[in-house]
Formats: structure tokens, C-alpha cells, sequence
């Protein structure tokens, strides 16, 4: 909420790309981000209007944007209400600002109200608020009220500052998704008009992510991701699978875990019916996968999947987290502190993320 | 010369694009490539010229390739007649081919002809003769009959088959151009219109990279790139460095490289006048440089500086050896077997690699 996440919202909103999305966050946040666009730009403020129930949603009129404070979405509990507005608003996309209302507090005292913290500083009241913000989220999606989640960028440091043992949106999702205790295994994947990716591995230290890459990481990645391109109406994905080392190993000159474990985990896979294939030079395997030859490439560690999707910009990547059992899109920039608050930041990735939230919801029927 | 080489050296010749190029190498394999353009392309067949000598480069008629034998280039001693030849031959690039008379046997017994090598095949035979043209042009370039080197792709496994304990043409350069003992530091750049990436380390497995990036080899990487950047007319470049973990390390919380090792070695190379910033992340970093905000990229391994030059094809991409005491590039693919006496390879980026090769030999004067 202090990053640059309500305004792209609110530009997202201009722009007619919020059409039957509910966001869940802080109101006055929301509205002050809606000011300072009309201040930038010469635009009408945008009507925030606030629910104090995911049952109003139709209500909202046409043109405003509907917001619901996460404490009005934890403070009831499912009932048939719910179940009958699930009917009605299952189109519905839930998009995070980071915002909320929490009531926490830091060492120093009591936090402002969240619309008077500074916008580019990391704050614990932030984090605090984004934290709550996507477990009301993930709540309304369980009972049916959105089909599908989308989440502005939340800052990790924010997030750590709040007590989350989470390093990123990924992690806490497929905790808040799972049964106690069993979190669900997920997959983050960065796509755009080009290239998907699917990382085995995420937000951890490259030495660490080198012993997180083992035969069960790599298979299970695999199976995710051919059982997710269902969601994009490809059942039979061509996946490739990038080595880890350079040159994909140099056939054990440089490195052995393509020998050891990528190339025995790719024939597990094939052999359960999985067209995959490699281990792939890293180098060019995206390249190719760009040029139509590949339609996911499996990478092996965060920077390793993500240059090559945002080589080209990052306005139009989304990240699309597998293996949840719902959709959650979000896009693939920060929280931008440093141009926070100037009302220029470019809302075309968190566009990106809400067509692509639609299109996966719609695929799946 | 079982790969590509023989067949892009001669589409380049036929693109015009190498006059004033003298190819270091075995006559018979580039005019079997010869044969098999004329074959599969509806041009006239390249007239192959050999030279016992590079006295005799400016004999060469016009419209014909220039090739000189390494065995003719080691035989002779240095004498008045190389300097006199040096003055007029000075503009002239030595291009390997990878293929060259050696004499050498495999296990089995005699070598064939070395145009008799099946095509597509690792052979110890052609490791052999692609380290003698390498040795040879390095020669013909201190002797100062050329002013740059041009290499052809080499195969890896090929050039270990031969006895050589080089991983690459960089790490064998360095060698043959340092003193004994003493080889050059060297730094590879790839280098394409839009984005210049000099590696940390380069051929080595992943986990061993992470150990090799240290306080000095990033400070030397910096130092190499800042004097480099004369060779193209940017005497005070902007360089931005690459953070090794995912987020540049996000403040410690994923790998601590950045603190102890980067964000040190960045401020004494700003103390020594160069500009250097960073560490950045790496998965925005090359975008942010294409778009103009750096022109150099210091990638900390490998793939993290090859991915985002490779992504929008290899065709223009340029290797460059900086640190060497002469200007030498390459093709930044390799020796692509799989399309090895199709006729289809794409010379572009041989292409690119001479001519960024002049560029830089008429920028350093």
C-alpha cells in the first residue's frame, strides 16, 4: 500500500480493466491514490465505494469501484447469504492493494492510519495490512465469491517486518490453500504473449536453490505444469526443461546435476505420458521456446526464468502461481518505491494479470 | 569443422562480408563447404586460394577466400619479411575455421582426410586441427600479419577429446596470449546492438561459479570492462552489475554474496573513477541497460549474462574477448550438428563478429 499497488488499481480502473473485480484493502488508501491521479491526470476521480459484504457486490454502481475492507470479510462467517451471491458474482475477481485496516502497531507506538503513511518506505503497517489483505482475498475465493485472485505487489521486507515467515505472495499462498500443516505444491510461472516459464525453485539463495533442484522438485514441477496448461487450453504442453549448469552440463564437464537428476526426472515424466524434453542449454532453450518450439520452459531458479520474460519489458508478464485449486495471477514487477506516489507507474502488467486471470477462469469452464 | 564453420566462413565470403579476412585452416574442408553452397544454393562455387605464406595475402584475387594452412603458419620463423607484410596487411582479420592438417590419430588408428570427417560428430581429429588453427592465428596476430581474430565455433568435447584442458576459445586465448604461466585476465563480453554483458566467470559448473565470484574477480571484471569500453569509443561507460542470488540477494534475506563480496568490490572500483553500480537484479537489470540506462551489464555466471543477449535470436550476437592484447571475437553459437552439411546454417552472427572485429580495430587507431 505504499508502494505503487493503488494506483495502478486505480489506473487499471480508468483504463475499463476492472469490470466485475472486487478489491479487497483499505478504502481511504484507494481513494487516496484516486485523488492523486486526478491531480496527475486530467481524469475524474474514481467513486471508491465500500462494502461492508462480498453480498453487495452487484450493488456497486456502474463506473465506481467496489472495495471491501479485509475485517469485513474476516468478521463473517460463510452462511447461505454467501452461497447464493456466489452464483451471482462468480466472474468476480479479487484483487489485493496491500491495504487494510489491521489495528497493529509497531515497537514505537501506535502506526497511523494507513492512508497517511508515506508512500516508498517500508513499513510494518504495511506489511501488517498486506498480509491481511490476501488472507481475505484467499477467504473469498474459498466461499465462492470471486472466481479467481489477482494481487498487487507487496513488499517482502514489509512482509517480514509483519512477523509473515513468508518470502513472497507465492509461499503464503499455497500455505493459507492448503490443509494445517500441508501446504499446497505450487509452482510460480511468468508468462507473457511469448514465453511461460515454470520455476522448480524460487525465492532463495542460488547456492540454496542449486540443492533445492532434486529428482522429486524437478518431476513435480513437471507434473504441475503439464497439469496446469489444461487451464490455457493446451492438455498436451511441450515442455522443455533447462539445465542448470551452463551449456546444460557440457555432457558432466560442468557440473553433474543434469546427469544425476534433471535428465532422470524428465524420463519419470515421460514415461507418465508428459511431453517433456531436454535438459536444454539455458542459454537458448527460451529463445526457441520464443521462436514456437516449446509451449512452457521448465527453469530451474528464479533469475534463470524470469530475465527472459521480462527481457522485454515487464509491462506485459504476469505471474500465475500453479497448483492452487484456484487461479491467482498477479503481475511481475515490485512494489516500485522509488516512482511511488508520482502517479507514473504503468498498470499494463496488472492488466495483463486480470485478462489472464479471465481467460484461465473462463477456460476452465 | 564438422560443425557449421566451414559452411557460414564461405555464406559470409558470398554475403561480401569478408574482405580483407584471411581464413586459418584446412583448404580441402572449406572448399567441400564450397561444393555444398553451390549444391544446396543456386551460386557460383567460392574459389578457394591457399597461401603458403600471409606474405602472399594481398595476391589474393579478387572474389576469392584467402586460406592459410596452420601447418604453414608454424613452420616459418618470424623475419623482416612479416614485419614488411605486417604494414600492409594490417587491417586484415584472422577467422578460424576449426579445421586444419594435424597429422594427429585417434585411438583406432589413422585419421582420414581431414574433408573426409563425417560432419556432425564429435572427432578427436577435428579437436586437434580446430587447437592448431587457433595456435596458428594467434601466431599470424602477434606477428602482427592481422589485426584481429575471428573464431569460428569450436566443439567442447572435441577439443578435450584432442588433449587440450581448455574449456573454450576464451580460457585457451588467455593462455596462448599471457606468458608462460602468467595467462592474461580475461573477461568474455557478449554483445549484441542493443546490450553489452561481461561475465564474472564463464565455463564452469554453477556451485563452483557461486565460489568464484569473489572481491577480486569482480573488481578485475570491472577494471576489464571500464578500459575495454575505449575499444567501442565509450571511454567512461555507465556499468551496472548484476546482482548472483534472486532480488540481488533482497537485502540478505536470499544469499549474502551481495553484502560481502559485490556491493564491496563495486565501491572500490567507484573509488578507483569507474562507474560502476549495483548490485541490481538480475531478472530487470539487462531490460533496464537495453533501454538505455547502462552500457554494460556485469553478469555474475554464465547463463545470467547469455539468457537476455541469446532471447531475441543468436543471429546478431557478438563474443567478445576483452583483456587480450589484441581484438578477437566470435559467433556467440556453436557448432550446431544437428544442421552440420545442410547448407542452412545462418551466418549472421560470423558476420557480426567481423564486423564489430573492424569497429573496434578502427576505434583503437
Amino acid at each position: 500500500m505504499c508502494g505503487i499497488g493503488p494506483e495502478i488499481i486505480v489506473r487499471a480502473h480508468l483504463a475499463g480493466a476492472l469490470q466485475r473485480c472486487l478489491v479487497v484493502g483499505d478504502a481511504l488508501v484507494l481513494r487516496r491514490a484516486a485523488r492523486l491521479m486526478r491531480r496527475r491526470a486530467d481524469v475524474p476521480e474514481v467513486v471508491i465505494v465500500r462494502l461492508s459484504s462480498a453480498d453487495e457486490f452487484d450493488t456497486v454502481p456502474l463506473g465506481c469501484l467496489g472495495v471491501i475492507d479485509p475485517s469485513d470479510v474476516m468478521a463473517r462467517r460463510p452462511g447461505h447469504g454467501d452461497l447464493s451471491s456466489a452464483a451471482t458474482s462468480a466472474a468476480a475477481i479479487a484483487a489485493t492493494t496491500g491495504a487494510a485496516a489491521t489495528g497493529g502497531a509497531d515497537a514505537s507506538g501506535v502506526d497511523p492510519p494507513l492512508d497517511e503513511l508515506p508512500v516508498g518506505r517500508v513499513s510494518r503497517a504495511a506489511g501488517l495490512a498486506a498480509a491481511a489483505a490476501i488472507r481475505a482475498a484467499v477467504v473469498l475465493v474459498q466461499r465462492g465469491h470471486a472466481a479467481a485472485l489477482v494481487t498487487a505487489p507487496i513488499h517482502k521486507e514489509a512482509l517480514a517486518l509483519a512477523g509473515e515467515p513468508y518470502p513472497g505472495h507465492t509461499e503464503m499462498l499455497a500455505d493459507l490453500a492448503g490443509a494445517p500443516g500441508q501446504p499446497c505444491e505450487v509452482r510460480m510461472m511468468l508468462a507473457n504473449d511469448e514465453l511461460k516459464t515454470v520455476l522448480v525453485t524460487v525465492h532463495c539463495a542460488l547456492r540454496q536453490a542449486i540443492d533445492l533442484v532434486t529428482f522429486d522438485s524437478v518431476l513435480a514441477t513437471l507434473r504441475i505444469a503439464h497439469a496446469s496448461a489444461a487451464l490455457w487450453g493446451q492438455p498436451q504442453p511441450r515442455i522443455a526443461v533447462a539445465g542448470l549448469n551452463p551449456h546444460a552440463g557440457e555432457g558432466g564437464l560442468f557440473g553433474d546435476e543434469e546427469i544425476r537428476v534433471i535428465t532422470p526426472a524428465i524420463a519419470a515424466a515421460r514415461a507418465e505420458g508428459i511431453d517433456a524434453s531436454g535438459p536444454w542449454a539455458a542459454d537458448t532453450v527460451f529463445m526457441r521456446a520464443r521462436r514456437g518450439e516449446f509451449d512452457i520452459v521448465v527453469a530451474q531458479y528464479h533469475d534463470q526464468g524470469l530475465i527472459p520474460v521480462k527481457y522485454l519489458g515487464v509491462e506485459q508478464g504476469v505471474n500465475v502461481t500453479l497448483g492452487l485449486p484456484f487461479v491467482r495471477s498477479s503481475p511481475d514487477h515490485g512494489t516500485a518505491f522509488d516512482i511511488a506516489g508520482t502517479g507514473r507507474a504503468d498498470p499494463s502488467s496488472l492488466i495483463a494479470a486480470v485478462e489472464m486471470a479471465r481467460r484461465f477462469v473462463a477456460a476452465r469452464g
